[in-house]
């Protein structure tokens, strides 16, 4: 505790501050403390800790994590200390299996646009779209000056132009720049990470110093030659660090992430023996990776041709900003390869994921420009993110069919991961001597192996807290516990609409897709509840209508025997009558084919 | 050449032989080279070896892949020579993700069936669902002794129950025996995989000898104690192996797959510090490894309790067949389970796969009797079959959450694969020293690379075939090529109907899935076309109906002004009246949703 008191008075703005560009913000709260009655709308966990609660809440800060935890994507914490609130990253997820139709997935974020009086700051740790992939969303809800790293703040600057939101408060910051937020300083704390311009955080709080590594890992010899600023995080450690949020995307694997310089190597075994085109798949947003086979290349006297939208433009960005150094006359379009010898060429692609309609799934396809064919060499330099195993899997088929050489990460080393493994999680708690621990960036497995890891690493029990989307994580110089929880959960986006989609929706879509849709429609004499005419079938994605006429003429059959009930009885017995009929058919079909589709009875009421 | 001749003649049944039960099958065949006009009715590739084909078609070997190549399941593969035709395994493969509702998958079969007098016998190399599954479903079509080591046949016997198929000629074989089937003379040799029971086959044909390895790893130190017969493939080997055909499943990998043994020491360690129940999942198949964890958990104090209909089922058997040996009184019912101590019990589970409703997904769901949690040590001890990986990875989630110690295979060596890597591959080289080369078991990527290592291996390029699915591979003593195509693909089983789901009803089920279903029933006069009452709009899937009222109100006017075309139209412009207001719609719906659901118009005619 000694320590954490000497902290706070010893922590001076020393370095270069930061002013956010709009300072109204912070001069028009006036509602302190008015968040009391609002948490813990949904939820609560520990009610009866609420009268302890009532007396301590100034002196407590708030932790609210509303994504990123349970799961790996949407990245999105709250930080409160009474009047004043700070978010750390504001990030999408892409849609599992279970959501189809659904193209992204943001934080609700109800909990902030409520108390957005209180809203100080949004910091942004990196520019990956599981942390920055939301705050178009976000800004369109709720202003706040919005924090970054020169690449991060690109990045954002194009996703907010592409989303028309405008007016955005942006600040380009530095590593070791502090910015005064209400009650927090942060300080930005360079990492290394799998994009440049990766920062930790590093929050003075009335009740203490929280490291929030961000996501990292340890590279003693990265490419953009400054490893992690272990200097600032040991400063901190030593003064004092009440709390560490760290990186659990990595805590299953034990031993130490290989340095991104190691593959250099399998490149050029592989730019060595080629003969033809060597077409390389990574992400566009690992500059890193970029700069390095971009160098390789151009050693072995190839050009670079850059392919896929993200990467074109990704790579534009970079290079203006200087992070990416390619001479410009080795750059050469597409149009341009024909008169290349393929000896010479070099593509950089997207699609290492097997998206659809990228450039590698182009290529695999053969609907793209570039004929991929025997001679080439394509390297897949990434893992498949879980979900995209198949995907990925396919297109490495097609490209084996079309007599391409693969190279992809069950056959060599040709991707290093930009997540911390457990030895490097272990220096990043001997760094900052956290008393209290928060694993965060990680599904459940992830975060209670990397709590595994911190009890190893000498922390209590009673000091660490394994987080939940929306729980309220309190804590003090004195304690850590899980106290209630805020309005929280995840919003599906799908075409144009926010919010719109679902639980039932999404149900529909997955009953459909399992067994199709069965529409029979009875046509009924508004006045007496006559059956008019024929009742009409119609089924999607059940059996195939042509070779199942018998099943539908027997269907027709007991719609009709059914449908008589209507004439005789009150309309408010109707739709009992409609539901008989609907379970009718759904044994009916059942029994014959195995099978549950949707079944819908329309009921058009004629007025004649 | 010469030592293909010698083993001709050298080739004796000096082991056992086994003969069919019923012998009549070959006897009752008197169409001899009926196959010339029949191959090649789909895809034919060459048609210009035709001429060729008809004077040398009676000296050459026909190898007819109808699963299992370019694809991980569903293995099946015809061998033809003249009048005689025998299968290699009967396999069926669980539906991707781009085949939503449908149960299982299984090969066409057509070409067995058009040349059922040829067909000598099946053969089954092993007892996994990839070799055996389609099989009730091909014996309903045609019939032919099937033959398989005694754990295979048990489980087919098994699997014919369910399917009520009778009458099957089911034979028992034992490595080292022979069977003589029509010019086919088939020798099954031992071999080392993830079922007891496995062998490889050594089939002497007109042409020379083809060795199919079926699944196979080389494990020195097998839990059976015998390891894969060296031996006899040597035996083959030196005197002139024609063709070898081996599992390429394992091709991508490097080294050599450790021996199952090594993980009993995983085992050892976690059994020694758990303190409450261990449960482990695995394949309820891989009796071996159930065999190892069962020893070890005695060797604990503890008892065994089985989980999971397979699991019963299949340990059940095994122990009836002297596979699998367990004291009896260390065998307890879930229900006894409570009067035990938890640190004595050990439950053997399926759901290793995350599969719903397996005994494992049920205790992560807390639908289990087995209320697991804190103190318990979950271990899954599989890896996830590509596809599984995120219903895996929610199991491994939930049990934590649920507060217990859970061990798979990111962590620790809790499994090892069944199939052969790199190095296990090269020794099959080198003891069956084949002229030609297939590699089969494999998607593309796993083949192709299988070829490499041939290339390495030193079979030249001319004397080896990537084989695909209905291709006609023919060889002879001094030839291999593809040449032609049978009909062949994939029939899907959804419910009870086999066959009925082609690729319109699973693009509906696609599209469905992805943005729902948007029906408009427009009722008009038979007579003359006019509009009677207002259409009525249903949809599913596609946007929550209660919030989208104006949209539905505007689609529902767009829909009344289009149709009163029908009245002034002829009835043969009604179709594309029906069509104009579908494409109306999409563009509505489009623009105000940017979702594209299935488009249902249905004109109901009211005769009045």
């Amino acid at each position: 505790m000694a320590t954490e008191q000497k902290e706070q008075k010893a922590q001076k703005p020393a370095q270069r501050a930061v002013k956010p560009k709009t300072a109204g913000n912070a001069a028009k709260t006036k509602t302190a403390g008015a968040a009391k009655g609002r948490a813990g709308a949904a939820g609560t966990k520990e009610n009866t800790a609420k009268q302890a609660k009532t007396t301590k809440a100034k002196n407590k800060l708030k932790i609210i994590p509303l994504g990123g935890v349970g799961e790996i994507g949407k990245n999105m914490t709250v930080l409160e200390y009474g009047k004043d609130m700070i978010v750390i990253d504001c990030g999408l997820i892409f849609p599992d299996d279970d959501m189809p139709g659904i193209d992204l997935v943001i934080p609700d974020m109800t909990y902030i646009e409520k108390n957005a009086e209180k809203l100080r700051g949004i910091l942004l740790t990196h520019g990956h779209e599981d942390h920055i992939g939301a705050l178009p969303f976000a800004l369109k809800q709720f202003s706040a000056p919005v924090y970054g790293t020169k690449l991060t703040i690109a990045l954002v600057e194009h996703k907010l132009e592409e989303e028309r939101v405008k007016n955005a408060q942006l600040n380009c910051i530095k590593p070791g720049d502090k910015v005064q937020l209400g009650c927090f300083t942060v300080e930005f704390i360079k990492t290394s990470h799998s994009i440049p311009g990766a920062v930790a955080l590093a929050i003075v709080t009335p009740v203490g110093t929280i490291i929030h590594t961000g996501d990292f890992k340890v590279d003693y010899t990265p490419l953009d030659g400054e490893p992690m600023d272990m200097g600032r995080l040991a400063y901190y450690g030593s003064r004092g660090v009440l709390a560490l949020m760290s990186d659990s995307t990595n805590a299953e694997l034990s031993g130490h992430t290989i340095s991104e310089r190691e593959i250099g190597k399998t490149f050029e075994h592989y730019f060595d023996i080629a003969t033809g085109r060597v077409i390389v798949a990574t992400f566009a947003s690992n500059i890193y990776r970029i700069q390095q086979i971009a160098d390789v290349a151009i050693s072995f006297g190839r050009v670079i041709c850059f392919q896929g939208r993200s990467m074109v433009n990704i790579t534009k960005v970079a290079s203006e900003l200087g992070y990416l150094n390619i001479p410009e006359e080795k750059i050469v379009e597409v149009e341009k390869l024909k008169r290349i010898d393929d000896s010479k060429v070099c593509v950089i692609t997207t699609g290492s994921q097997g998206e659809p309609m990228s450039g590698l799934f182009r290529m695999a396809n053969a609907s793209h420009k570039l004929n991929v064919g025997a001679g080439d060499t394509v390297i897949i330099s990434a893992s498949a993110i879980p979900g995209n195993e198949l995907g990925v899997s396919r297109v490495i088929n097609q490209l084996y069919q079309r007599g391409v050489r693969v190279v992809y990460d069950r056959m060599a080393d040709v991707h290093v991961s930009g997540h911390a493994r457990r030895e490097e999680l272990r220096l990043m708690f001997t760094l900052t001597k956290p008393k209290f621990f928060i694993p965060v960036h990680g599904e459940a497995k992830q975060l209670y192996q990397h709590a595994d890891l911190a009890r190893q690493m000498g922390v209590p029990e009673e000091n660490m807290v394994v987080p939940e989307i929306g729980g309220i994580i309190e804590l003090n110089r004195s304690g850590i516990k899980l106290n209630g929880a805020v309005h929280s959960g995840s919003i599906m986006i799908d075409g144009s609409s926010v919010g719109e989609i679902g639980d039932a929706v999404l149900k529909d879509r997955r009953q459909l897709s399992e067994d199709g849709l069965f529409t029979v429609v009875i046509p009924l004499n508004k006045k007496t509840g006559g059956l008019i005419g024929q009742p009409e079938v119609i089924s999607r994605g059940f059996v195939y209508i042509k070779s199942s006429e018998e099943l539908i003429a027997d269907t027709k059959n007991l719609v009709k025997s059914l449908a008589s009930q209507f004439a005789s009885a009150n309309r408010s017995e109707w739709s009992g009558i409609k539901n008989n009929i609907r379970a009718a058919l759904k044994n009916e079909l059942y029994n014959k084919t195995k099978r549950t589709p949707i079944i819908l009875p329309i009921i058009i009421e004629i007025d004649i």
